[in-house]
Formats: C-alpha cells, sequence, structure tokens
C-alpha cells in the first residue's frame, strides 16, 4: 500500500486513490496540487452532474411537507430509502426513533372583530390593506403604522369578523377563546404589567421584532424566539386565555410562521399561535385605537400517541480507519407548512449529495463517511438522541460530525471545533479560493450536540450559508423548492463534500 | 474650525461632524473607534430607517421598465427628479444625454413545426413538456436531452406550428424568416460549419451554455455573451437568414434574456432573438432528430430618432473640497423585459440611500459627493459617455467614482483601483465585520470606465454583491421588485455608505 503510494504521488493529475494524505510524502506544494485538484473536481461534479437540486425536487415536490408522526414524514423516509439505495453506498440502513406526533387538525381560524374597519370595509379592502402593510412597509417593526389611516374610518360597531394569517405553534392545545387584545414587547414589560392584572382574561400578542441590525439574522432569532417558546408558560400565570406570537422572520408580510413551543406540567396551559408579522402590526395598531377591538382563536390541535418512525443512514466504508466515523447531515423531519425545502430539505440533500460526489470521483475515504437524515428535529431532537445514545450502544467511534442546518443559500464557511481550527486552517486558501473561507471559532447544531456525550473526543462543525434570506421563509408555507436557487443548494453540497475530505485526511 | 474639531475628538461617542479625518488628531484607536461608530449608524438607519426598497418599489411597480428612449424611461426621469427633490439634498439636476431608440414592436414570435412533435400533443402538453424541462432538469446544458423521449412520439408530418419562448435582442432588425435549423456551439464549429456552406438559408442556434463550473457568475457570462453581440455579423457572412441565441443564464427555465446585439454597416444585417434555455435544449433536441424541423421568426423591431433623455444626479456639496467630486451609481435605463430591478433599479437606490444615509447622519463630506442615475448603459452608454465629457467642459475634478452595476444581492465587497487599494484596507478589520472584506484588486464599470480618460487621477471602484443569482433574472421578465431581497438590497447600501465615506475621508 505505501509502495503504491509512492507511484501515485508522481501522479497526481490523476489521482484516484485520494487515501494518500497531508501525513504522506507529498511534499506542501504537491500536496496543495493535489487537494486543487479534488476540490475542482468536487466543485465540477456538483455544478454539472449534480443530484442535490433534481432530488430536493421530489423530496418537496413529491413528498411535501414532513411533520414527525404524519404519513408524510413515513412516505418520506420510505423515499430516502429508495433513493438512496439507487446509488449503491456501502450501505444504507435506518435507526428506529420513537417521535412525538402533534397534529394541527383542521384549518385554525383566527379571526378579529373592531369599530375601526368599518362595514364598509370589504374583505378584499382588508386584503389589500394587509397587501400594502406587507409589500411597501418601511421596517419591519409594530412600530411603523404605515398606511393603515388612510383606508380606516371609524363607524358604528362592526359584527364582522376579518381573518388573521395565523396558525398554531407546534405542540399548542386546540381551544376555543374570544378575548380582548393586548400587545406587548418585552419581558419585563410583560411581568409588570402581568402583575398588576392587566393580562387577565386578555389574548397576549408577544409582539417583540427580530432585530434588523444584527447582520447574521440567527443572532436576531436567537434574540426574540423565546417569546415563541416560552410564550404561554409566561402569560398563563397572569390569567392570560391566549397568546399570538408575533412571526419570527425578516419580513414583513402575510405568512405566519411556526414553530415549536412549550407547557410546563405545574402551570395551565392555554393555546398559542403565530401571526404575520403585517397582521401584528395591523393587531397591534387596533388595540391601541380601538377599545372594542377584541379576537377569536379557534385551534383543533391534538396530541397523539408517539410513533416509530426513522433516522435514515447511507454511508461509504473507511479504508483506514472504518470503526471511526465522520457523520454528517441535516434533519429529515419539517413542520407542516411549506415543503421543508431550506429547513431542512436541503441539509439531507447537502449531505447525500456530498456522499455520491465524493464516492462519484472514486474517492476511498481513510474513515467510514455517513450521511444521516436525522428525524425529529424541529419538535423533540428524537432522533439526533436516539442516534447519539446507538453509537454508545454500538460502541462506534465518531471523529467527527457536521450539520446543516441553516438552508440552502450560497456558502460562506463553517464553525469548527477550536481543537480542530489548525488543521482546517491548513487549506484556508482553497477554501477562500471556493467563497467558504470563513472558519470560525466553535461548531456544533441540534442533532450533532448530544454525540458530544457519548463521543467526548469528537469535533463538531457547522455548515454557515448566507443568513440573510433564511427567515424570509423559515416554518413559513414559503419553504417550499421554489425559494431554493439550484446553484445555491450545489455550490453547498460541494463545500460540505470538500469539508469532509478535509476532516477524513487531518483527523486521525 | 480646528479646535471644535479636538473637543469633539474627546466625544466620540456624540461625534455629528465627520469630517475629523484619519489625518487629524485623533489616535488610531480613537480614530477606530470613531469609525465603528460610523459604521454602525449606517448599518442602522439602513436597515431600520431604510428608503431603498421602498423607492425601488415604486420605481419597479409605478414605472416598470426603462428602455432608453421610451416614454417610460421619460416618465421615470421625472420620477426620479421628483423623488430626490423631496430629499433635500443640497441639489438635484439633469444632465441633458441623447440616447437610440430602439423598439420592440408588437410582440414577436418565434415559433417551430416539427414531425416530432405530433399533431396528437397539444399546446398544453407542449407547455408541459417545456416546464419539465425547465424544472426538473440536471443541468444547464445543452446536452442534457431530459425526458424529451417520453413524451413525443413520431407521428406524420405535422402543419401545427409551436411556440418558443423567444424575444428579439435589443438592436435586432425587424424580419421574418422561416428555415431550417442548425445548432452550433463554439466559433471555431460555426467557422469550419460556414465555410462549407452548412449554415447558408438556415437559422442558426449559438447554443453555448455558461460555463457552470465557474463561481462568479460574471466570468461565466463573460465566456459566452460574445455569441449574443456578435451573432449577427458572425454568421450573416455565411448565407445565414437569422441567429437565435441561447439565452445568457445559469437557470434552465423558459424565460428568455434579451441584450444588446451589434450589426457592421459592411455586413448583412439578419434578425437575431435570444430563446429560453429549455427551448434552446428543445431546439438542439429537435434538430438533431427530426430533418423536417423547421423555425419561424417574426420579429417587429423598429429604430427610430434620438431622443433627448437625461441622468439624474443629487448631490451634498463638500465642506474642504467643494471642487473635488466622488461619484457613485448605477443605471436608470433597463430592458423592456421586467423591471429593471436588479439591473439597475438596484444600484440606483444603493447610490441615493447611501446619499441619503449619509445626510439624515449629520455627515459632513469633505468632498462633493455625487449620487448618478446614469441613462442609457444597456444599449449605448450615451450616458456615462456625456456624464464624463461633461466633467472636461465644466473642469469638474473627480477623485473617484463607483459604479454598482451587479444588482441588489448580499453584498461581498468591493474591487478597487491599485494606487488607493492600501488606503481602503485601513478599514479591513471594520470590513470585514460588515461582510464585505473582500477587496479585489482592480476596479471598473461601463458607466464610470470613460470617467478615466477625463480624469486621468480619479480612482475607480466596483460594488460587489453575491453574483449567483444574477443571471437568472438579468435582462428577462423575472427581473422585477419580487426578485430583490430587502435586508440585501439595503445592506448593499450601507456597504456604499461606508465606502463613500472611506473614500471621502482617506482621499485628497
Amino acid at each position: 500500500m505505501q509502495k503504491l503510494r509512492h507511484s501515485f504521488a508522481l501522479l497526481f493529475a490523476f489521482v484516484l486513490n485520494f487515501s494518500i494524505n497531508a501525513q504522506g510524502n507529498l511534499s506542501q506544494n504537491d500536496q496543495f496540487k493535489k487537494d486543487s485538484i479534488f476540490f475542482k473536481n468536487i466543485y465540477e461534479e456538483a455544478l454539472l452532474r449534480g443530484h442535490s437540486y433534481a432530488r430536493l425536487g421530489e423530496l418537496c415536490k413529491g413528498v411535501g411537507a414532513r411533520l414527525s408522526g404524519s404519513n408524510a414524514a413515513e412516505k418520506g423516509v420510505l423515499w430516502a430509502i429508495k433513493m438512496l439505495n439507487t446509488y449503491r453506498f456501502d450501505s444504507v440502513y435506518t435507526q428506529p426513533v420513537m417521535v412525538p406526533r402533534w397534529e394541527r387538525g383542521d384549518q385554525e381560524k383566527v379571526q378579529f372583530q373592531s369599530a375601526l374597519i368599518s362595514n364598509a370595509i370589504s374583505k378584499k379592502q382588508l386584503n389589500q390593506l394587509q397587501q400594502k402593510i406587507a409589500n411597501f412597509s418601511f421596517s419591519n417593526s409594530p412600530n411603523a403604522l404605515y398606511e393603515c389611516e388612510n383606508l380606516i374610518h371609524i363607524k358604528e360597531n362592526s359584527q364582522k369578523w376579518y381573518s388573521l394569517s395565523a396558525c398554531a405553534l407546534g405542540g399548542s392545545i386546540g381551544s376555543k377563546v374570544e378575548a380582548k387584545v393586548i400587545c406587548i414587547q418585552t419581558k419585563n414589560q410583560l411581568d409588570s404589567l402581568g402583575k398588576i392584572g392587566v393580562l387577565k382574561n386578555k389574548i397576549v400578542l408577544l409582539n417583540r421584532p427580530m432585530d434588523e441590525t444584527l447582520l447574521n439574522t440567527f443572532n436576531a432569532y436567537g434574540g426574540c424566539v423565546n417569546q415563541r417558546v416560552n410564550g404561554a408558560v409566561w402569560c398563563a400565570p397572569y390569567g392570560a386565555v391566549a397568546v399570538l406570537v408575533r412571526s419570527v422572520t425578516n419580513k414583513c408580510d402575510n405568512h405566519p410562521h411556526t414553530g415549536v413551543t412549550h407547557y410546563e406540567d405545574s402551570i395551565k396551559k392555554i393555546p398559542i399561535a403565530a401571526v404575520s408579522t403585517a397582521d401584528a402590526n395591523l393587531i397591534q395598531y387596533l388595540s391601541v385605537y380601538d377599545s372594542t377591538f377584541k379576537i377569536n382563536i379557534q385551534l383543533n390541535c391534538q396530541i397523539k400517541e408517539d410513533r416509530l418512525s426513522a433516522n435514515v443512514i447511507a454511508e461509504s466504508k473507511g479504508t483506514v480507519f472504518p470503526n471511526k466515523i465522520i457523520a454528517f447531515g441535516g434533519h429529515f423531519d419539517s413542520w407542516d407548512q411549506g415543503e421543508g425545502a431550506h429547513d431542512d430539505g436541503a441539509g439531507c440533500m447537502h449531505a447525500f449529495e456530498a456522499l455520491r460526489i465524493l464516492k462519484t470521483l472514486g474517492y476511498q475515504p481513510r474513515h467510514t463517511i455517513r450521511s444521516v437524515f436525522w428525524m425529529n428535529e424541529e419538535n423533540g431532537l428524537k432522533g439526533g438522541l436516539a442516534y447519539a445514545a446507538l453509537t454508545q450502544t454500538k460502541g462506534e467511534v465518531h471523529v467527527a460530525a457536521l450539520e446543516s442546518d441553516r438552508g440552502g443559500f450560497t456558502p460562506r464557511g463553517f464553525g469548527i471545533d477550536t481543537s480542530i481550527l489548525p488543521k482546517v486552517k491548513c487549506y484556508q486558501k482553497l477554501l477562500t479560493d471556493y467563497g467558504v473561507g470563513t472558519l470560525e471559532n466553535g461548531g456544533g447544531g441540534a442533532d450533532i450536540g448530544p454525540l458530544r456525550k457519548t463521543n467526548p473526543n469528537i469535533s463538531l462543525i457547522s455548515f454557515i450559508p448566507d443568513s440573510q434570506r433564511y427567515f424570509d421563509v423559515h416554518h413559513a408555507e414559503t419553504d417550499v423548492f421554489e425559494s431554493v436557487n439550484k446553484r445555491e443548494l450545489e455550490l453547498g453540497a460541494a463545500a460540505i463534500a470538500a469539508m469532509i475530505y478535509i476532516l477524513d485526511q487531518q483527523l486521525d
């Protein structure tokens, strides 16, 4: 084997056996040339003969939304197994995962009645007003009251109910509630008003917007997602009867964004739903200027028995360290809105495509490399937890794990565990040439996080694409195949294939 | 004034007069803090209270496409003057520009007849086939023959004409032509076949696709746009009767992309049109497998008399060097397809918004800073040429000019003339923090290029956003307001405001 390596080193232009690594006998210059050629081959395969986009199209259009525990999710699992089997990887298999099963039920209704919206305004006109608020808004801020004034004029109290763009949050109870509304921006404001009884028998709108000044939209998401996760638990003790939450998105539009919420056993469960940002602005306006303003919420959600589902895995066996594993993937489940295209069909297709590219190029990995579609990241993380537990049961050693769960946008770089950052930085020039030179200190992800416990020496890596458009579609009906750009998706798959190559070469 | 500067230096947190520059009395550390605060203020103004997106919406939806010499372009000029006047800049004015006037005329028709597409296939079915080719293609390549075979079956010669997605190129003559088709990929192939008479009386499809492996799509554009520009001149001498050109786009879809083409006086003028990439693939397929395949082209284009139009300028007077100018802008004209949103409404709104932000922040520029909407970049460059000539007539000295003509996508950095690159690199850390740390050697642009002749000491700067999606919509009906992302556009305006600040501070 060693002898074979020497002769290949002389013929780097046609290197087929890429198990020659940086620890081999190549000069630094020859190694760089070899790596350059391999990167070039990866990108050509992804961009000229890529499979990620077509497979994502089949997943989104053929299966669609894949909420954990739903029939569609199980249909998706069968599709994934069948699809992966056509590529003849060394093995394709599943891991059993019991997942929770929350169902939205019949389409929910969130409606309002207001003396400010007179009978003279038809539903069509209201819809135009909402569109106007959405399209020509200056800012995603509840303080921007836009052009409502021009369209709204005070008349006698209307008995008409108008629909809001809203949807139950994942995990919410079903319920029917009608009440007046109070709008809240901060937790402090909530507590002050709650303590003096102002929230009692009210529907609370938690209306803190994303901080648009944060360049990385994930930081802005982190700054206000707690009102979605904790809304019911925060408001119920103050006597609120239901919670509406401003959709966590950078866009001012009419699409509600769902997401997980939670209850605590010791606290009364009240219904909780997301409203679109444009309608959150409308509610804010009407609740201030109309003392008769009220909202009616009808949610039909149910929690059913847990159901058996699966993680889906495809792998190529390692030639040097077959028992050491490098795992990479995304989560296969999605919310029930949209098609789970960016979140996280893209991440799954990135991982499958990275494995396919390396196989197609004839690359023989030193470690076992494994593409994983984790189940149930959105509302339970059961797939990630089961995966981590199984590594322990089976005695599998993971040297690294990479997660792609930030959408299929133009890749920028990676977040990487400090311990291996210098090893990856050897490739800084090449990565920069391919637009992925941003190497941040520290990596991780929801699904790979649990591996730290069962594999203490593991290095975690996050894939980092451009973040600007992610929350426009996140958890909403707009997260569909059409929102994914073919080249952007393909570049992500190529970047991940390149990173897996680096990890495979650099780690022991 | 100097005294005033000292006291402000101590109170950098509330600096209002930003004419204190790097040559002033601040320590390097204090200067960095001051710059950091100013950058932060720029980005907050752009992202929280930005005007670029709403103004672009008005331009796209209220005016729409703005082909040079059209009534719409003149309506646009009036809109721009009125809009800019509402901001009370130091001055808003126009420069006269005579522009050419090419008109598409009534909707053109490009149709085909083929024995392979039988009468049994309805228009609806053909449309489905075209959609299928567009949506589920593996690659933007004429060699990928997709799933045609499943839908096409040979029958008796059909007399039915089917429409292709095509549009005349800008500058083409009007004409009616019917002929058999030959598909060509390279100039060499064209010349070899031309010389032996194969192109005689044929319609030639110039079908070279963009090279998808080039990461920067502008490089791929550069590699095949010559067949669009020179197609008629190349093919006419070989006896071709018309030219079709594969749309220069990374997408495989059904939208034709227009763009400028040219004739030479000594060479016979033949009609030339763009076909969508999906239909270029279809033509390639049918021309190979069906000897009866023919195409009928009806273009109704006309060239009319030149018309008076205008560059539109808004400026803030310099406090230190009022006679030295830093110009920045985009082109106001567009093609007649779509709404000229990314190309180049975005560039114009970037420039106006950068000027507005600096004014709103109370920044008093050292140089006169000038936002320019150049007219007629697409098919004549008359605005850029007139602008450069006028600087000479008026004795205006330009120290720098920046052009934004690559769309309103997430900004990545700038191309910068070598001579001033070190001065800009002083701000590398801050620029990197804001995602625009890519500083390439060499700047320029179509509209600012002519300034080099009349202002030999000028430094030219190109604004560089992410390039992946630009050619998806470039010169096509899809270049509409909805294709522009609010945050991406705003980040571009902020980046340009920051660069104008740097230039104003660093140059003399």
